[in-house]
């Protein structure tokens, strides 16, 4: 049974989901599947334009406050970004183009450092190149294969599976069709993970 | 340092919250104050006439789901109200007008299992009655002096001190001005209070 993890680089609760995600499933003996999609689609369903966090100032105000906790106690570094949401159209077409990767994770959380520890703008090529290149990749080809038709279609792809699993917000995670929202469920879908598969 | 647990008896979460904070509060040495007020009034100032979990449908779908799987692996009994929300301003006049009585969590957790556990629509007197009786309490002068104009105006003070709190959801908890937001919150929040009132 796949562990599945949806996020959008531009969600703020997904950037500790990330940066854990890997670390906390080990501890299960849980491959994850990283599934890169698009909130904008999933919000403009719902009437909203812009992130609920900015629609709604004192969620907004909230959360920023929350994250900064969340993070101080993971010890994640966290600068809270000038510009929010930032689009993360080109990272995600990178991580569906090349899902499965062996480096997709490192590339994950190397956009997600960028986002939000760093506060460069990962719409930006040159952001984006630079999380490939430190990690040795051939930046050029990764992100000329991400601006491909068939790129653009795939994560179109992906964000249809996202919506059948009535994913609404992000991060999410998924086991067999059970649906666990938010960074606080992790440990919560991977403990349905253990119980499901042994009475399976 | 007080810990207050704001909570609307409409309110999905704060029902599993209510069921296990005193003893989650207990085990940290806390008293916890607690807080009815109205999400009524916040979420019109947001601009939603209804709960939010009615206007989207997917967060609402998602939300009844994972109620349920918080309630099983608590232990808590739950059937999903045939009507929600369900105005529970009767029930709050009466938490604020005997705010700090004794019998106050006994009565809120009464009015919680009426709504989410027996289906019960606790916008109805006979209901709440029903409640209070049960405590051994005399209902009859309670009710009557909840629907005084005092207790109403005690009330919607309630809600003021909220809002100035920044409380845009329920259930909240408030430690010192630093707000937590979800039942999902609870521990981190009894962590905070403890954490800070070493260092002050």
């Amino acid at each position: 049974m796949a562990f599945q993890f949806w996020f959008d680089f531009a969600s703020t609760y997904s950037y500790p989901a990330a940066m854990r995600i890997e670390s906390v499933a080990r501890s299960h003996r849980v491959d994850v599947e990283w599934n890169a999609f698009l909130l904008g689609p999933v919000f403009k369903a719902q009437g909203w334009s812009d992130s609920p966090f900015n629609i709604y100032p004192a969620k907004g105000k909230y959360m920023w406050r929350d994250l900064e906790r969340i993070c101080n106690s993971l010890s994640i570094p966290f600068r809270r970004p000038k510009v929010f949401p930032r689009s993360g159209l080109l990272p995600a077409r990178i991580a569906t183009r090349f899902k499965g990767s062996t480096w997709i994770p490192d590339f994950v959380r190397a956009v997600y450092r960028a986002n939000f520890a760093d506060d460069l703008d990962i719409s930006d090529s040159a952001v984006v190149t630079h999380c490939l290149v430190e990690l040795g990749l051939d930046a050029g080809e990764i992100i000329s294969g991400a601006r491909s038709v068939e790129s653009k279609s795939m994560l179109r792809s992906q964000n249809s599976v996202a919506a059948q699993l009535n994913v609404f917000g992000a991060p999410s995670f998924v086991v067999n069709n059970e649906l666990f929202w938010g960074n606080d469920r992790l440990e919560q879908a991977l403990q349905w993970l253990e119980t499901h598969q042994k009475t399976e």
